[in-house]
């Protein structure tokens, strides 16, 4: 049995205590022998800063770099407003990113039948709902410079920040975006606002470009980012696979995670490219939620995208389809069971925390 | 009776025949001796374009700035997708936005109670619901510079677009932002994303410090750009004054008006500076939707938001907030009595086309 190579990077508030839930998986699997891990844990974040003031280590980019896939919960929390921005939480998740070029983040939003009743929006438009969003994650505004605050006259200042997009950029996420339809429903939306943004008309051009030399069997539509983010309001069923950059896809993705009423049980995959010679590439899992300050150590926090995220790390990373449908069906089973975490409790269901939805599905495994 | 200068920019599409009704209603003020119009029509946006070559001519920025106010229609559609990037649609609107100083946009997400049930969301989610967007209009991402598309080696291109903000532009924005809010409900929510961007951050610290200068009696929170998406779509009652940059405003007000389910209905004003000597502001009133090229030229749209956007200017830029009132009951009385246009249409109401509407607005007048 191949041993997989795991990193596990809790990091901050409720990110710890999903985690938590992930290794008792990890543990049952194991002890099943059903798979085997050499897992490695380390600190990211507000975690790591409070131990080395970096928010992430060079041992633990190491780490991420050694590891076959990279478990991360969450980064972030009031306790570290102050530090100073290159040190801020958030940080640590970006080097990752960028440093391991994770250049694809897919965020499906995904409306579970059962919780088709926590979403904001009225049943019929958001049952059986099913979108992925493809965000690419290493370019934009987020990386560009220069990236700075300068000090002006009169005690004035000028903030600048650049969003900077070439065209191989654009060309690989496009890519991923139309393979992914391909073994979806073959549709792919693209948003942008190339009215207004350069970089909006080159990303327009280079999907048009790419669609037309290599995907024209896939159903293609480009949308402004504002009346993209209308649409997933309207009507979310239209969308399928929607492509876009690091900053709409920013919001767009909390829009439509938060459409499928089920924010604590998204999960996520940031992946890099295939290598030519390992075939293998560097990836990333988180839930899209966040570190969540405001209920964090109180045992609230729903694990369930965090354990999806290892379901993703498995079948993606790992090769293990069958333990990654085996726990999918788990997490499915405690819900049709009736137990809820309290992001997601309705009337009926049966109220637990953290733990005792690890519990559930531990027990369903 | 003073006389209002007045501006009419119809533009492209459905821009044109939502105006037509806003004529009639001028017409009808002044037969009745309500009040008097000095007013001027002129291109603006693809309409100009084809005229000129430019998406507004030097004689309409002119007249724009000798006009008491401006009513823009909407411009754009896919007959102008190749036009060179300067002289796209948009950059009409663009231009008269930045050479005006029009940096206060102010975008009501208004829930019409006869209306909730066209809302995505459930019912008690947006019944009313009454957000005030205060956007940022001038500066950010849409003009700075360098904004450019430059070719690189092997046919790869690199598109830079610039973000750039000053502590005055977010000041004086800051401060329209308090000041409606003690007019309504006394709360400002701020949207940014200081984790990853340096405007974020000089955002949220010259807002923090607006706040505690002037302001310390309006309740102030700061929210992440991505996660007020999700808010907004979560719980949007919890919003009443929503203060934000140029890009994240263009989403979050389309996601807020959508929330309403009454597109065809927002108005919403661009502001200038209150002029010391006269006491005047420059503005431009227009509908929050867009030229709508597929339903344009069949008598289909709405002209209720347009019609809103004249009683703003009579409030706002004549001081004829009586008047103004009279428009919003005549376009309340019509709703109530049924009247419906495709965007907004239920079972059981009469619906009408463009022209249909203006008559009922008239005859309820
Ligand atoms: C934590 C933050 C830097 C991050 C982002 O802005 O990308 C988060 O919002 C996300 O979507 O993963
Ligand atoms: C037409 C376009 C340039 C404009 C914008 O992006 O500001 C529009 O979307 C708006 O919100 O007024």
């Amino acid at each position: 049995m191949a041993t997989h190579k795991l990193l596990l990077l809790p990091g901050d508030g409720i990110g710890t205590e999903v985690m938590a839930q992930v290794k008792r998986v990890l543990a049952f699997l194991e002890q099943q022998g059903l798979a085997s891990f050499a897992v490695e844990e380390d600190l990211v974040g507000g975690a790591a800063y409070d131990q080395c003031g970096l928010p992430i280590s060079e041992e633990a980019m190491k780490r991420a770099f050694a590891a076959d896939a990279i478990l991360l919960g969450a980064v972030g929390g009031p306790k570290w407003a102050n530090v100073p921005y290159e040190a801020r939480p958030e940080a640590g998740l970006l080097r990752l990113r960028k440093d391991l070029q994770l250049f694809a983040n897919l965020r499906p939003a995904l409306c579970y039948p059962a919780l088709a009743d926590a979403s904001s929006l009225k049943r019929e438009l958001v049952e059986g709902l099913d979108i992925l969003i493809v965000r690419e994650l290493t370019g934009g505004v987020y990386f560009g410079e220069p990236k700075t605050i300068t000090d002006l006259a009169d005690g004035q200042k000028r903030a600048i920040d650049t969003q900077v997009y070439e065209s191989y950029e654009i060309e690989r996420i496009a890519r991923v975006a139309f393979e992914l339809a391909r073994t979806r429903r073959n549709k792919v939306v693209s948003a942008e606002k190339h009215n207004v943004m350069k970089s909006g008309v080159l990303w327009k051009q280079v999907v048009s470009e790419v669609h037309g030399a290599d995907y024209a069997d896939v159903s293609l539509e480009h949308q402004l980012a504002d009346s993209c983010a209308m649409q997933l309001v309207r009507a979310p069923k239209q969308f399928d696979v929607l492509v876009t950059d690091n900053l709409f896809g920013d919001i767009l993705s909390d829009v439509a995670a938060m459409l499928t009423g089920s924010l604590g049980m998204l999960p996520s995959a940031s992946l890099g490219a295939v290598e030519e010679l390992t075939g293998k590439r560097r990836a990333l899992y988180e839930p899209v939620h966040g570190a969540a300050p405001d209920i964090a150590g109180k045992g609230l926090a729903n694990p369930i995208a965090m354990i999806g995220s290892l379901a993703m790390a498995l079948r993606y990373s790992f090769g293990e389809g069958a333990l990654a449908d085996r726990i999918e069906k788990a997490i499915a089973g405690v819900l049709a069971k009736g137990f809820r975490t309290n992001d997601i409790k309705s009337e009926g269901a049966t109220v637990v925390g953290t733990g005792g939805m690890g519990d559930a599905i531990l027990a369903e495994l």
